[in-house]
């Protein structure tokens, strides 16, 4: 029997990994952040009132069966009129949202279409926005405002949480949690990605009241107007400041070298450096008792830093 | 051997007839008129500079084999929002267009995804646009505005043609129409659906070349700002005008009676009477050699009159 395999984040960062997941489980759960709002999610949010599309999205087509033309098709983007911005993915989505009249139903219908492997799973289905308190005093609402916001001010997230209530979370979420072997937080954006998960009422809960081992899968590079020079420890800290405790067992660091020229790159483009294992975060980690491991689980593709979902599956998942 | 069924028109008169059609032939090509430039197809004519994609969708969704759930999609229309009178097969069709680079491309990968029997054929890849001249000396560009402002202008439609110029037939509407035992033409308005057809360089002459059988199934009801007052020769006169020769062998005529409640429905809203076969039409098919069959073709449904498909293909198909 395949594991059973839980992923948590937004969408573009736990894609990546799903694609590697794939081929180590065929028993995938993917719990996808419902606060995406730019974009062409924030077009369909407003328009239609429905639920972000583009982060399931993403988490659909990583974990599709089909050949590559559909793959390329759901992730068509328009570029002129009255569709600009739109993509057709998302579109399939809104059609079947509606037809449905259910955000869950429709990624249904979508996962049979392109014949997923696991399941694509919204961590709510009421729609909320997220919120940030920063340091300065000021707030801010929606998700993609956020770290612009945070960077212009010249300030730092304290908090996120959610408006106008704290949702509960989507059954299928919690039971998905509850019933895993492994999950896997992030990897991704650290408070417009991992933390909207956990601040839906009950998935906190979930995670530390599952028997499944927690796997913090930490980023390697900080992010502008998000983790401006945010250690391993930093990253931990925020996750149990937003989960009341802490929840993580295992926490996967990266040791693999990024050449100079793609750090300038990073540097110059984001204002995004290198997050590197100091003494202090090995220190952290084993007063509360997180497991950590060190090795290579990156991968370097059209000068863009990814984590690699074989790598890590390699390290994680046990093989049946 | 199926025989070799080829159907002409536009999308709406035509595609009910391919639902009963399918059951007598799997071999059938529906060739469907490009100058469509109203509702979601315009819109996406005006921002894509794509061909109108709704009537081949309304022919695909015909024609096809899967779940009623996936026809239903096809034909689901947004209502609100920045996608409000869009709907989402044409979107898909759009979508594909793009991606290919080619509407040829894109219907035949349409048509995989909905399990056609048979094939959908734009009778001409290049952009054009109908031009009538009406009676009073006027002229008008655009197919959906024609029969409003023939109407407007209390006149009548002489000839119509193509703009910016003559295009050249789709090669595959020309082998289809060559190479077919029967050739069905229409149902559906004659200045706008079928005719469009026949003004396309090359159409003309494959009829007149191919050995085919060509049935015209004459409507049962005028048309206003169209076929006012038109009797079943006036048509004839017309199809005639417009591809140089008497292209037509044999003639559908309906004697269905229809209830009076729903001839004043039709008189009241649209100024649509019924077309009655009268003696001089008798006479007019004989001396053109055009076999009259005269026969209840019709289907009556939510006060809607509609050729059957069933019943045209039982007096038209020899099942193999």
């Amino acid at each position: 029997m395949d594991e059973k395999i839980v992923v948590i984040g937004g969408g573009t960062g736990i894609s990546s990994i799903l694609r590697g997941i794939k081929n180590y489980s065929k028993n995938i759960s993917a719990i996808v952040a419902m606060t995406d709002d730019g974009g062409g999610s924030g077009i369909l949010r407003d328009d239609l009132g429905m639920l972000p599309p583009g982060d399931v999205r993403d988490c659909l087509v990583a974990l599709a069966n089909t050949e590559p033309a559909m793959e390329k098709l759901f992730q068509y983007r328009f570029d002129t009129g009255s569709l600009e911005g739109q993509n057709f993915g998302n579109i399939f989505i809104a059609a079947l949202n509606n037809i449905y009249g259910n955000f869950d139903a429709a990624l249904r219908e979508i996962g049979n279409v392109l014949k997923i492997t696991g399941r694509v799973i919204p961590v709510t289905l009421e729609n909320v926005h997220l919120v940030a308190k920063f340091a300065n005093g000021d707030k801010c609402i929606g998700e993609s405002i956020i770290p612009k916001m945070c960077y212009k001010l010249d300030t730092e997230i304290l908090e996120v949480s959610l408006f106008p209530s704290i949702p509960r979370a989507n059954q299928k979420a919690i039971d998905a949690i509850l019933n895993a072997d492994k999950v896997l937080l992030g990897p991704g954006s650290l408070y417009t990605s991992i933390i909207p998960n956990l601040v839906v009422d009950g998935i906190s809960t979930a995670l530390y009241d599952t028997k499944a081992e927690k796997v913090y899968i930490a980023n390697a590079m900080t992010q502008k107007g998000e983790t401006n020079n945010y250690t391993i420890r930093d990253h931990i800290k925020a996750i149990e400041k937003h989960s009341f405790k802490n929840i993580i067992d295992t926490c996967l660091v990266n040791d693999h070298e990024i050449s100079k020229d793609i750090l300038d790159k990073y540097l110059d483009k984001d204002k995004s450096t290198r997050i590197i294992l100091e003494k202090e975060d090995i220190e952290f980690c084993k007063n509360r008792n997180i497991k950590l491991i060190v090795d290579d689980f990156l991968e370097v593709k059209d000068n863009f830093i990814r984590h690699s979902g074989e790598k890590i599956s390699k390290r994680v998942i046990d093989r049946a």
